[in-house]
């Protein structure tokens, strides 16, 4: 089994909130196609997609519902070809000391060649609850 | 995609720690097969295999390493077919509110016929840690 470095690993998972945070449609795209699988698949509460165009129509819908919105990045936790991390969502110019509107944590699958192969992702905070 | 209930997904992270948990190795091994797919993969931070065989070695080998211990499974998180979980090991006749001597979180996926198609584990706290 091809076995990634932890650095990169943080890479991928920082280049994965890149994409999320990519409003360009057309650098987004790139990103996309740089970082995904052609076969990715996405899987979260609201949504499974496979495959690089629904993973893009599915990040540009949520930017669209989140407009001024931001995605960072927590600790990221990898061994072998995965890596677990929280993720919050909150407004681009808010504080950094601020409680972000959406809490989420995803687990990432690395293909050997170091793209992501799947995203199972959960939320832990979502707006109103 | 084929979406598996709430309780599917719950029942299957419950036999999921039962495989764990029987130390009788037939028992086990039917255990393993009713419950992984053929092709099942696992990964944590000590080991990373793939299909029954070596599942079922992986698991037999981490019970002759916990003599007298006993898995326990926390609250199950599941949407689609994906689950998420916290796992305690500790010794089995210790007081419920005994602290456990490890803690460990997986991503369990699910084939559409129920059974584990990957496990992605990570571990929160190690002996000696």
């Amino acid at each position: 089994m091809t076995e990634l470095t932890a650095t990169t690993l943080q890479q991928l998972a920082e280049r994965y909130l890149a994409v999320w945070n990519e409003t360009d449609p057309a650098a987004r795209r790139k990103l996309v196609d740089e970082v995904w699988a052609e076969d990715g698949r996405y899987t979260d509460p609201l949504a499974a997609v496979a495959g690089r165009d629904a993973i893009d129509g599915l990040i540009g819908a949520a930017q669209a519902q989140f407009p001024g919105m931001r995605f960072t990045l927590g600790p990221v936790d990898a061994h072998h070809d995965i890596a677990r991390f929280t993720w919050n969502l909150g407004p681009a110019d808010a504080p950094a000391d601020a409680e972000p509107l959406v809490i989420g944590f995803d687990v990432l699958t690395a293909t050997p060649d170091g793209r992501i192969g799947a995203v199972y992702g959960f939320l832990d905070r979502v707006p109103g609850a």
